[in-house]
């Protein structure tokens, strides 16, 4: 039934309607800081020798339709999930017996577990860990479920331009006050039980600005003596394109919760911060290159950044994450956490026996649990399950293999998979996951104005994005009451725990990798439908 | 006493310390829609044939030094000057009195008169008139006055993104909370009476927008049969870099007053607007051209564009200008408003022989008549006491000639007046005026960050804009109790009379023509200072 709704939206538009609704557009995203900066494709640095010229982030023209119920779900599912990653990330041992095999083969894996380790010799200072999470679901129209693609642990971006997206979206759907909308021309969807249908709103900036605060209070008093002001800081990577979606939290920082930010790229992490020697407990001093001989005590740092293996191009990088980890600073994320969100727990999760779920949420209602098990979509390791479905050409068709390394474009889909498989040694298998493949409506179109301004047409496919944030105390690796090898882990104090916001990424389908050889990939907001809707 | 705050002024930065004061503004321009298009010599249309990119506006890093008593005087005045050049457009009489001579020889001037005239002749259909005016001051440090540079009537600029520097120049001088800012050096201009001085809130975008909505409420019901949905229309220029300006105040006027607003080009008018047949006072009918079917009734024109004479490059622009006057629409400005704000008026004003201001402004105390004097800068007609002065070398020196022609560029200083009058004919003296030059503060500096991102130090000149709105009713000159010939004019009956932000332009000197042979203009905000700070 859902295939109706995706056939017949978006409301086709003339020649003339579609220069007028890009054009309107594309003023209002430089109007609103809904921009990025432009690739060095689009403009080259002879042209843009101060790096001063922005454009557009890419943008669906018009929000595309998404079933209302299933996106309760995964908002009311989302503070289940945080609870989920907490309670995972606050469990070394279950981490490192489900990690242990790729660590031992992937140096990406590897060298963040041994930091972990070497802070859990040298005593880890700290006891709050902060999650700014995103999860990611596609609408699967087979079965009329969300299905989740991954969970984000760390880095989780566009919540700030995806607030802006909303923003237009409705805008346009009630642009010109007080007449129906100009921009848009009449679909029913854009009217539910009589009354106009816009994009929900979208909480992302203050609910993750609300989880940094959290953290930045609940590190409390400045450690360092003579006490210094406290400020968190935003790990950032050198030439960040993406910057306005970044600021956009840093300024909701300054003006509803009056805490200092910074921006701190990686290359600068030691030359710009120390570890305070005034205080056993490892204060993280930064020494701001704009104002020498003032420093300011971080409660918090915010990863945007480090999360990749491409971004650790000499050995100093990794330094950074270890001085960083070490420090009495709370991170978002921890290393702990950061690996929390590996494919491969992803899929461990989805196991029965034993009933992970269960005791990792064992507060959670059987029908929370039931809720949270159907965005599952069916996930193997590569051992007698999995390995027989991935090497029948008849089973691998319906699905994708995921290898656990970060980074697009390394999945390979369904016939693809056998012959992969049998070109490589058996040993390595463990690497990868085995994942069935989610539908996606089929017939979903959009418009999308790109950041070079053109303005192409095309199928689609879209995945939503969820917010939500999460602090808890985690029981220290070191602490005497933390649990000993196969004892029942204990749970984390919650000491914060929020759902909000959203963001859509809506892509051209024809390809299978988003990004790759596709035409475009642009940020959207969600059109809600109902029953009414559907007959 | 004053050239010691410039002198000091502003704090000096080191390398590093303007490498992050740069680069912060570079982004919150963008971040915060503080944008232009660029310019066609910074990206040509061959890397940005779609027109999608943006640049930051021109700004200073630092607000500048202005007396506060004077920008309060200023501030003061603008209700004054609004309901003296409501008086002025009032008054036919009185205005052709004045232009009568430069109507004769001046072709743009003359244009415009003819439309008023024929108009007036097939009868205006409405009373209302609207002004949105911005009165711009230069600070005399000879005689520590404020002098009127001029009166503009007309497509009053910069409102929108002078709020934003305001707002810039505020963050700056109070980041990062809680401490003191780490933008800005110590200095004391950014302390008074021992609490931060920041520059004051700039509420340009709420009173234009106020202004504009006071108009379109004004207007009443729609006039056509079966009545049809009102808007205001902003006339633009077909390729207006400094759209986000503009787009300031259209956002305002849907977010705060719920009224639609649509951008019509200069090139549009005829094609996108009718006068509706349907009523016999000629409302002005817009047709989207985004929506082919629907129409509106336009109940404003704000002109942000047919202000100069270089924008009529067809017979075209001036039917155009015609068919709007016609209109029903209230104007903003209309013809009789925009010819007020000639130079030449302004200094007939400085006239007390007769003494128009105080028949112009009945009603006004003596104190805020001379208050307002006192803003005059000296000006001259070249007859007899004008042309002495003009002539004589030694005088010539502390004048400027000004043309009554529009734009920029054509003013004539000091040593150049005398034998630039002896080359032309004496009948073409009556296009000039003399004015007495002003004297800013020599030794102004600031450093401005510019379109193209290069940041260039030195010493500036600063221009302090102040905007009102004003809307009235006007007698019709074809009213039985319009004034006859010779008799007292009726003064308007003012409707609301406003007074709110302000711009502050910033230039390098060194060139006495802005814009020409000089490195930067900018926008810029005040930072307002006490007798404490002389001291």
């Amino acid at each position: 039934m859902a295939q109706q709704i995706f056939q017949n939206y978006p409301p086709p538009l003339s020649e003339q309607q579609q220069v007028y609704l890009s054009t309107y557009v594309k003023n209002w995203t430089i109007q609103h800081g809904l921009t990025v900066r432009p690739s060095a494709a689009q403009v080259s640095e002879e042209v843009n020798p101060n790096a001063v010229l922005a454009t557009n982030a890419p943008v669906s023209l018009f929000p595309s339709p998404f079933p209302r119920k299933l996106f309760k779900q995964a908002q009311s599912l989302q503070t289940v999930y945080n609870e989920l990653y907490a309670a995972i990330a606050s469990n070394e041992t279950f981490l490192e017996s489900v990690m242990k095999e790729l660590i031992d083969v992937d140096d990406f894996l590897s060298n963040l577990w041994k930091i972990h380790l070497d802070v859990k010799a040298e005593g880890y200072t700290h006891e709050h860990a902060l999650g700014l999470f995103r999860s990611d679901f596609m609408l699967d129209a087979a079965t009329d479920t969300v299905k989740q693609v991954e969970f984000n642990t760390i880095s989780s971006s566009f919540g700030g331009l995806s607030s802006l997206v909303t923003q237009l979206h409705t805008e346009l759907a009630s642009f010109p006050a007080p007449a129906t909308s100009l921009a848009y021309p009449p679909h029913p969807l854009f009217k539910t039980s009589g009354r106009p249908n816009h994009p929900p709103p979208n909480e992302a900036v203050p609910t993750l600005a609300r989880g940094l605060a959290s953290a930045h209070k609940a590190y409390g008093p400045a450690k360092s003596s003579p006490a210094l002001p406290l400020c968190v800081l935003f790990l950032v990577q050198p030439s960040e394109r993406n910057i306005f979606d970044q600021l956009a939290l840093s300024s909701r920082m300054h003006t509803s919760h009056n805490v200092a930010t910074f921006r701190l790229p990686t290359t600068s992490v030691l030359e710009q911060t120390t570890i305070g020697t005034s205080s056993p407990s490892r204060p993280l001093i930064y020494h701001p290159p704009s104002a020498p001989g003032t420093a300011y005590e971080v409660t918090t740092v915010y990863f945007r950044a480090l999360y990749a293996p491409s971004e650790y191009t000499s050995p100093t990088f990794w330094q950074a994450r270890h001085h960083l980890e070490r420090s009495a600073a709370i991170k978002c994320p921890s290393i702990l956490l950061h690996l929390s969100g590996s494919k491969k727990i992803q899929q461990v999760l989805t196991s029965t026996e034993p009933d992970h779920l269960g005791s990792f949420l064992p507060n959670a209602s059987a029908a929370t649990l039931d809720s949270l098990r159907s965005t599952f979509a069916p996930q193997y390791a590569l051992d007698s399950e999995g390995l027989a479905l991935a090497t029948n050409p008849d089973t691998a068709a319906h699905h994708v293999l995921k290898p656990q390394r970060e980074g697009g474009g390394n999945n390979i889909y369904r016939d693809n998979i056998p012959p992969f498989l049998a070109s490589m040694p058996e040993k390595d298998y463990k690497q990868y996951i085995l994942m069935e493949l989610i539908h996606p409506p089929a017939s979903a179109h959009n418009t999308v104005l790109r950041s070079d301004g053109e303005v192409v047409s095309g199928d689609v496919i879209s995945e939503l994005g969820t917010f939500g944030t999460c602090l808890w105390k985690t029981p220290r690796p070191h602490d005497a009451d933390a649990p000993k090898q196969g004892e029942a882990p204990s749970t984390p104090e919650i000491l914060h725990n929020e759902e909000g916001g959203y963001l859509l990424r809506t892509k051209a389908s024809g390809s299978d990798e988003g990004g790759v050889a596709t035409g475009f990939s642009s940020l959207d907001s969600v059109l809600l439908y109902d029953d009414e809707h559907l007959h």
